[in-house]
Formats: structure tokens, C-alpha cells, sequence
């Protein structure tokens, strides 16, 4: 189901304005070109033959070479200054303004940003890739440091040029997560970061383990596709507007918002939830852009507001809705007839229980909802600090562990599953902030949906989401990126980012699943 | 395994020249982005969300604008204007004056057919192609006829603008066979037509018939896969830059060749040749494309030298090679390993004489190798006509039925099954006779390879092929479409496209499974 519209506001742009209607030409063709690199990335990803990699790489730098043509022509320049001297009028609609926003973004990128340092900045991040590879199998951080080295400078440079207000820093978090700096982002997460800090060790004292064995054992692959489409089509997964793959890898990607929205998996033949909560949680990333409305295909208003906007739809789905047992309730019948064999005997509170246990690990992608914030701060901390010029590449591994212990109460016994796990600083900073801003808005989102449907629970619980994905459609995916993450907060809840709601839901949900007594 | 070489002979541009290598950037440039169309294809083919058409048709077309621009630009028209002067000097390589051969040929189609004409072109071949859709299932050709008297005005003004020296329909030949003419085709044609059904008479009164009941069965999906796979690597598809994926019609298509050449078969699962001749099919068309010169990568000299050349490849896989005994003795395991019930109790010549029964049916697509060319005439020598004006629309149905009375013997009841059975004709004329061109020089190829290898037959009989691979990598593949048709077949072959090759290979292969006794 498509929504049209939002609360009766449609998402509609100005085309009898001339400067709007050639705006809007030419942002549609240079989208349709970056649907079509997209295109490109899921085949590399999902099907390309392994040698096939030296064409693909020469038609993706064509491409990319006219795209960035067309985003930095001067007469879009010129364009884009006439249109903000008067799209704020009441005759422009907010769809104008912010395709105004979005075109201006792209053309300052594209122009602030000279070719040669574009180009630096790939072949580094290529060449720190690799070193990453090697150093996280060697645990050799030595070797990956001057290639870091590199990458601060280089986004030091790119923070210069796009310029900020306070920090360098802002800069690449604006990239990420438009119109929140780091002071902001801080602010949010230092009361996550106690509270969570707090609640593990409470839940560490508890004595409480939780046995995980039922999500063990052996799946057969095929088995586990057909569930996987059972599930994302049971909230409400267009599969005429999308497909299942899988990849090393899972992610989200559309060719063309909400037309055609597609995601992978990863599967362990092992391990049930890899797919299967991969499934809930890209299916959320997908269910948001397949309910942007129509109008804005081809533009970039197609689709998720932010990183962190985005992510709080993976995150709403995944986590509060889909690790709750009153979804459960219901739709643990699609997994007890997928393997009959294996959960038949499993009561669905033993199902639940294990799909939320807490246990500090080291490694970010594994973690609980407690446990995964706390990972995030050791690198948003660090990313700010480094990316300022306040501590040396050197000394990132030392401060890694400590901060490990401090918040988790474990230290990383190598580099390996420290802080070489991640592969995303061969690439640059600025982006990790995003997940917690997730959860984040998630768990306030979540709270509004409990305000507008008191019986939500129960309705949950009788394998009904679709008054969810309808309320969400109709307030927030309709619209897409027409609005910055803050702003749309404020029109979806009524404030902007508290990091409150999301203490609460962790406290609440934690303090039950391990028979905590509430603290005063 | 890649050949760099053709008997020596390196394909390479004299890039030390600045024109030659201006020209070979626009074309690798060009090339990047019809491949990224061609992906765009193949992924709508293979796997695309049904609804997702609307953003990919404006995805095309923005490309399609991009392309088209490239090929038209007049300095380009320049470029290849002071290059024609200068090519044929020693200094430069037969690379060359192909790049310059190829690129004039695309800038003549973009600059001498206005856009206007083009884009009418491909709305008609979207209606058109509608309107044979319901006609077909209505039996109804006067509805068609209207939109094919349009495609043929169309046609005509397409031919006029392009250029011919003896009648139009040789212009729309040269857009798939290039070089040829239609009374070159017809002098090759009208001995196969009569050879052909004079063979398929005495057939037919030798009073022999053919058991195929083995082809039948219950044959999964996935163990057809498998098997497929097994085949075409078999004879030397190359995986690591390739794959299999399946369609409504089967296609190879490619990506950068050689680097990335895959196909699609189509899978039926009672009846077993559908996809795994198709994989000897497609797979001699991928087998051609990859054999061609890495140095060719991102140019139109990557690939096949024509529409029938490219047959001829398939043909010779999957028909002269893939339906002979030799081939089958040791590869016949493969099949009964996958369907060890089925094919268990099966005796080689009973499953190899199955793949040849020779049987008139009103079907192209499902024709045996005697009666197919037939076929082909029917359509080849009303298709000329037609376009030259000798014939009326209105008048096709009932030539068409004459035709198939006189060259195969039987009639078809309506024209679903009649003239109304293939969809080209909605798209444009000029494509069919290449099947037959294929034919043809596949036997003609497969004489030469015999004379190369006199023990070809004990050989095949081991189960190896790869030394037929190899040699035609080293003559033919390698050198991917450097050469126009007729002189690459006498590069190859020592003369040019010669029907008696076929005429022989026909007759002495089907005298044999006929039991006939040989005319004088």
C-alpha cells in the first residue's frame, strides 16, 4: 500500500514555476544515473563474476564521472541562487523547498570538493581496505596505522572545504546525519551511555542467564528463504516493489524509491536469527522508502530523512517490534513450520527470552540492545577526538580497550577483535553516530505509536502490524527526506532526539526479561 | 583460458597516435555505458520487481539520452572524418580501422536517423508489440496489421535514411549482418531452401520414426541447474567470468567482454533438452564472447562480428557438436548422473537420435535441424518484399500459409500458429536471415576444424573439446569483431560463406540417422 499523501499534505512539487520544473528535470536524470550505480553495486554484491571486477570499475567511474558533471554545472548553480532568493514564498511547497536543499547539498559537495582530492579520497580508501584486510588477519595495527594516518588528513581536508560551525568533526557528521553536530550528538548519548553502563551491570549481578540453544542448529538455507519472504511480507513487504537476496554483507538499496526497494540477507546454516532478524531489520530500512509517496520518485525526497532516521526504521522493526514477544505470539508459528523438527517443542517465552539475552561481547554486530549502544560510543568518542586533532592514530588501540573496559567491562584480548574490527575507518568518520541516533528514534517513535493506539500490544499480539506500517506510512515514510531529522521529529512526536524514551524502553524491557527490581 | 593472439597477430590500438586514442576513449566511454544498460536489461529480465518498470523505463532513457548524445557529437563526426583519411596507412593496425569502421557506423546511425524518428520507432515497437500480444491470443491479425503497415513505413524511412545501393531491405540487413545484401543472402538461401525440402521428403517416406519419449519426464529445477552448469563448463564456460541465470527466453548477453559474459536458459520440467540445449546454445554465444582479446575490453570489437557469425558459434555448439553422438559418449554420464532413475536404462544412440528427430511443426523455435531453415525462408523471403514493397500487409497470412504448404508440407490452422507466432516482426525486419547465416558457417567452421584435426571425432568420443576451443580462441574469438563477416570467414575458412558446407553436414548427417540410401 502506498500512501499518497501526509495527513492530507501532499508531497507534490511546483511544476508550473519554470526554475522548478528544470530543476526538478535535472535532479530526476541525475537520479536515475544514481540508480543505476546503485544497480550496479547489488550486482557486484550479489551475483558478479569474481573476475568481472576491472569493466565494472571502468563503467561505475564513467558514470560517476557524468553524474559529477551534471551535479557541479554552473548553471545549476546559478539555478539553485535564484530559487533560494524565492522558494521560501508561500506559493513553493515544502516538496520545493527541500528538493532546493537536497540540489544544494550535492552541488556544494560537488564543487567544494576538488576532483583530485575526490579521487585521493577513493584510491586511499581502496589501498586502506586492503591494508585493513591484512592487518585484521595479521593483528598488525602498525601496518593499518599510516593508512589511517591518511584518512584523517584527507577528511580534514574534506571537513575544511564543506566547512562548520563549532568542529571539524560536524562536518562528516553532517554528511551522515544532516543538521546535528557533535556537541548535539554528545549530549544525546552521555545519559545512554550511563544508563546502559548501569543497566549491564545490574543485569550482570542478577545471576539471570539466559540459554540461547534454541536458535542453534541446522537450517537449511532454502528453508530459511522461504521464511525469511514469510516474515517480510508478514509486515507488510511489497514483494511487486522488491526482492530478497543475499550477500556477505546485508543491506538495503532501492532503484528507484518506492518502485523498487530490494535487500539482502546473510545466512548461517547454523544460526537462525543471522537471516531471519536480517530480514526484520533491512525489511525495515525497506518498508520506509517502499511508503515514500510517488510523487517524489526520482528525487532525492525519495527515501530516509538520515542515517540515523533510516536506521530507526531497522531499528523499530527489528528490535522493539521484532524482538517483543507479543509479535511473537503469532508469527512464531511461521518459524516452527519452516523447521518443525526443531521448535516444535520450544515454548515461544524461550524463543523470545534467547532473542534478547545480554552478554557484553567485543564485537559491535553481535551485540545486544543494552550492549550495542555502548559499542557505539567507544567509536563516536573516539572518531570525535581523532578527527579534532586531540589524540595521535597511535594511541587509538590503548583507548579502545580502556574505554571497552570502562563501558563493557571487557577488554579486547587483540587488535583483531578490537579496534581493527570495523571496516568502515578505511573508508573515513562521521557515520557510526547514526545507529545509536537509531535506536534513539526508534524508541521515541515507538512511543508515540503507543500513544496513538493504546491497544497496540494486543493488537501486536494477535499477528497484526499493519496499523503500524499504515500510521508510519501515512506520518513519516510518505514524506521521505522532506524534512531535516530534527524537524521531522518534531512533527512525528511532538520534540526533537530525546534519548529518554530509549532509556526507558531499555530499563523497562531489561529489568523484566531479567526479573530486576526497579531502582528508585 | 584467453588468447592474446590471433596467429600472432596482436590486437592492439596505436594509442602512440592521438587521434587513435581520443577516439578509443569515447568508445571505451560509450561502452561503459551500454553495458550499464545492458545490466539495466538483464537485471528486468532476470529478476525485477513487476511493479519496478516505471523507474527503470526513465533510468533507460536517461541513459539512452547520454549515449546517443556521445555518438552524435560532431566532433566526433570530425574526428572520424580526419581518421578515414589517414587509417589505411600501414602505420596504423587492423584494430584499429575497426575502431574507426565501428565508430563511423554508430555515429552514422545516431546522426542520420532523427531522434524524432527514433523515438517514434520505439513507441511503435512498444504498441505494436501489445497489440501481437492480444492478436495472437485472438487469433486475430487484421488487428495487428495495422501497426505492421505502420513498423513497415517506419522500416522503409529507416532503410531510406541509412542508405542502400541495390533495394531498401539491404539496409536493414546491414544493421544485423553487416555487409551483406539481400541477393547476397537470397544466392546463399535458395539451395539450403531446396536441398532442405527434398531431404525432409525423403525422410519422411523412409517410413523410419523416432522415439523421444526419453526427453520426457519429471526433471527438478534445481537438479537441471546443476546440471547445466556442469555442461557448459564442460565445454569451457568460464565461471569466474560468468553465470546462469533463468528467463522467459533464454540470452547471453555480457557486461565487458571478456570479462563478464553471462546467459539465461529456460527451464521446463517435464521436458529436458528446453534447458540444456539451451546451455550448449547460450553458451556457445557466451564461449565466442569470452574468447575475445582482453585488449578489446570497453570497444565494439569485443564480441561477435555479426548477428549470424554470433549464430554460427551457438549453432556450432549447441547443434554440430552438442547433437552429435562423438559428443554425447562421455558426456551422456552427466545427464545420467543427474537423473539416475530416468536415464539409467537409457542406451546412448536412443537419447542422441532423440535430440535429432526430424519432424515438419508449424514452430520455429521448436524445429529439428532440417526443417528450421525452412523456417527461416519463409519468414526471410516475405520479410523482403514486404519491405520493398511487393507485397501488401494484408496479403502475409495467406503467403505465409502458401509457404509453409510448399517448403514444409504442412499448413497452419490459424495464424496464432502461423504468421502471427513470432514477435519480431512487432520490433522491425532485416534479423531473421542470420539463423540460417549461422547455420551455414557453423558447418562451413566445423569442415575447417575437421581438416585441422583429422581424429576431431575420436576426440569429441573422449570427451574432450577443448582443443576445438582453443583453436577457435586462437582464429576466431580472440579477435572478436575486427573483421566484417565475409572476410573474417575467409580468414578462417579460406573462402567466403559457402551453403554446400551445410548442404553436406544435412544431408550425410540425417542420410545416417535415416537409414536413407544416398542419391546419386
Amino acid at each position: 500500500m502506498m500512501s499518497e499523501n501526509n495527513s492530507g499534505e501532499t508531497m507534490q512539487f511546483t511544476t508550473s514555476d519554470e526554475r522548478i520544473s528544470t530543476l526538478l528535470k535535472r535532479v530526476q536524470e541525475t537520479t536515475d544515473l544514481l540508480k543505476l550505480e546503485a544497480l550496479a553495486s547489488w550486482d557486484q554484491h550479489t551475483q558478479m563474476p569474481e573476475r568481472a571486477g576491472e569493466a565494472r570499475m571502468h563503467q561505475v567511474a564513467t558514470l560517476d564521472g557524468i553524474i559529477h558533471e551534471r551535479q557541479s554545472d554552473p548553471a545549476l548553480g546559478k539555478l539553485l541562487q535564484e530559487l533560494e532568493g524565492v522558494v521560501s514564498q508561500s506559493r513553493f511547497t515544502d516538496a520545493d523547498r527541500s528538493l532546493v536543499r537536497h540540489a544544494r547539498r550535492s552541488y556544494d559537495q560537488a564543487t567544494k570538493l576538488p576532483p583530485e582530492l575526490v579521487e585521493e579520497r577513493a584510491k586511499v580508501a581502496v589501498a586502506s581496505l586492503e591494508s585493513w584486510v591484512k592487518a585484521r588477519q595479521n593483528n598488525d595495527f602498525a601496518s593499518f596505522a599510516p593508512w589511517l594516518q591518511r584518512t584523517v588528513h584527507l577528511q580534514r581536508e574534506i571537513a575544511d572545504r564543506l566547512g562548520y560551525t563549532e568542529t571539524r568533526f560536524d562536518a562528516l557528521i553532517d554528511l551522515h546525519d544532516p543538521g546535528l553536530t557533535a556537541s548535539e550528538v554528545e549530549a544525546l548519548f552521555v545519559p545512554i551511555r550511563d544508563v546502559s553502563t548501569r543497566l549491564l551491570k545490574r543485569i550482570q549481578a542478577s545471576g539471570k542467564t539466559i540459554d540461547t540453544a534454541c536458535l542453534f542448529g541446522n537450517f537449511p538455507i532454502s528453508q530459511q528463504e522461504a521464511l525469511c519472504k514469510k516474515m517480510a511480507a508478514s509486515v507488510g513487504y511489497d514483494f511487486t516493489r522488491g526482492m530478497i537476496a543475499s550477500s556477505a554483507h546485508p543491506f538495503m538499496i532501492d532503484f528507484g524509491t518506492p518502485l523498487d526497494v530490494r535487500f539482502t540477507v546473510r545466512y548461517s546454516e547454523q544460526f537462525l536469527p543471522m537471516a531471519l532478524m536480517a530480514a526484520l531489520h533491512e525489511g525495515g530500512h525497506a518498508l520506509y522508502e517502499q511508503g515514500s509517496a510517488p510523487s517524489l520518485l526520482r528525487t532525492p525526497l525519495a527515501g530516509g530523512a538520515s542515517s540515523g532516521i533510516h536506521e530507526s526504521q531497522s531499528r523499530l522493526w527489528e528490535n522493539v517490534i521484532g524482538r517483543s514477544e507479543p509479535f511473537w505470539q503469532k508469527k512464531f508459528a511461521l518459524v516452527q513450520e519452516a523447521f518443525p523438527q526443531h521448535f516444535a517443542e520450544v515454548p515461544l517465552p524461550t524463543f523470545v527470552q534467547a532473542l534478547n539475552k545480554v552478554e557484553p561481547s567485543l564485537i559491535r554486530v553481535e551485540a545486544d540492545e543494552v550492549t550495542y549502544n555502548l559499542h557505539i560510543m567507544v567509536r563516536f568518542e573516539l572518531e570525535k577526538v581523532l578527527v579534532n586533532g586531540e589524540i595521535s592514530v597511535e594511541s587509538l588501540p590503548r583507548l579502545w580497550n580502556e574505554k571497552y573496559r570502562e563501558y563493557l567491562g571487557i577488554e579486547p584480548e587483540n587488535d583483531t577483535v578490537g579496534v581493527l574490527q570495523d571496516m568502515h575507518w578505511s573508508d573515513g568518520f562521521g557515520g557510526f553516530q547514526g545507529y545509536t541516533i537509531g535506536n534513539i528514534c526508534a524508541a521515541q517513535i515507538f512511543k508515540k505509536l503507543q500513544s496513538e493506539f493504546p491497544d497496540l500490544k494486543e493488537r501486536l499480539a494477535g499477528g497484526d502490524t499493519s496499523f503500524i506500517l499504515q500510521w508510519l506510512s501515512e506520518h513519516m515514510y510518505s514524506i521521505g527526506a522532506t524534512y531535516l531529522p530534527q524537524d521531522l521529529m518534531v512533527r512525528l512526536t511532538g520534540e526533537s532526539m530525546n534519548p529518554n524514551y530509549l532509556l526507558s524502553y531499555l530499563t523497562g524491557k531489561f529489568e523484566k526479561i531479567y526479573d530486576l527490581s526497579p531502582e528508585s
